[in-house]
């Protein structure tokens, strides 16, 4: 397989932007900036998340069994790069954003364009990379949609010509 | 949860469109129009597929253990539409579209902008949707690409302002 041909493959895959969330029985708050994210299934609703496993959001979730989706709008750059590092909670807020706890224990960001709360269903767990399974159990949009909701959404070329995750 | 929320917020997420396809052993073919893709891992170069339980590129990758994704670039609505409904191999086409048997045994389309071969690694099992797991053997770019490769790719909403799969 030619190394060049697989990353570019793989670079055609368009990503929104997403602000995974979990939260401990002891309190403790994880964010981690995520693009590998699809629906999985209509019913029950179902999405996938990819996430690192060495991340502090992966220990996190995998204890709550219960994580969010906090989709970034267009425009919401600085919560994209922000949340590419971890950071710690301060009160109600981590990285200095608002957030409360929403259906599923998660934290929701209040700023996020909408938010995806999920509870864990399964896990695929895979060297560096685990697959997070969920089903929706909670959902809220934040903003005025005229067109359609994907033209709302942060993506990973807003963040710059040079800006993968993938490949 | 409110269902238009849920609806709305799953349709934020953006998705380009592939042909997934597979051929059995005994020489069936299968072809269909899939959006549910994601990377899933680097190392191995994993990418997770979201197929329908009843679709017969579902049984024809079970069985056969591999497929491919063919990454359909901007302009290419015709083959995104063609492969909605199964159709019938003729020869060494599908649909109209030439293929040959790539390195994992799964149809290349000649015409794709791309393809990513996949061996079958894992696969989920949920009522009506399915999750494949492939780890990438193969992959190829048949487009000059001069900017980002995911600005190169067909989406969603390339097939019109009401055509989603997905919420």
């Amino acid at each position: 397989m030619d190394a060049q041909s697989k990353k570019a493959a793989l670079r055609m895959i368009p990503y929104g932007l997403y602000v995974l969330t979990g939260e401990s029985k002891d309190g403790r708050v994880a964010a981690s900036t995520v693009n590998w994210v699809t629906q999985a299934s209509f019913e029950p609703p179902l999405v996938a998340v990819g996430v690192k496993a060495d991340s502090h959001a992966h220990a996190v979730i995998k204890e709550s069994r219960a994580f969010a989706l906090n989709v970034l709008g267009k425009g919401q750059q600085d919560l994209a790069f922000a949340f590419f590092k971890a950071l710690d909670r301060d009160g109600s807020s981590i990285g200095g954003e608002a957030f409360s706890s929403g259906e599923s224990g998660a934290p929701v960001f209040a700023n996020a364009a909408a938010v995806l709360e999920c509870s864990l269903v399964a896990t695929s767990e895979r060297r560096a990379d685990s697959v997070f399974r969920g089903e929706v159990v909670g959902a809220g949009v934040n903003r005025e949609i005229a067109g359609r909701p994907d033209t709302e959404t942060l993506v990973l070329g807003d963040l710059g010509d040079s800006v993968f995750y993938g490949g």
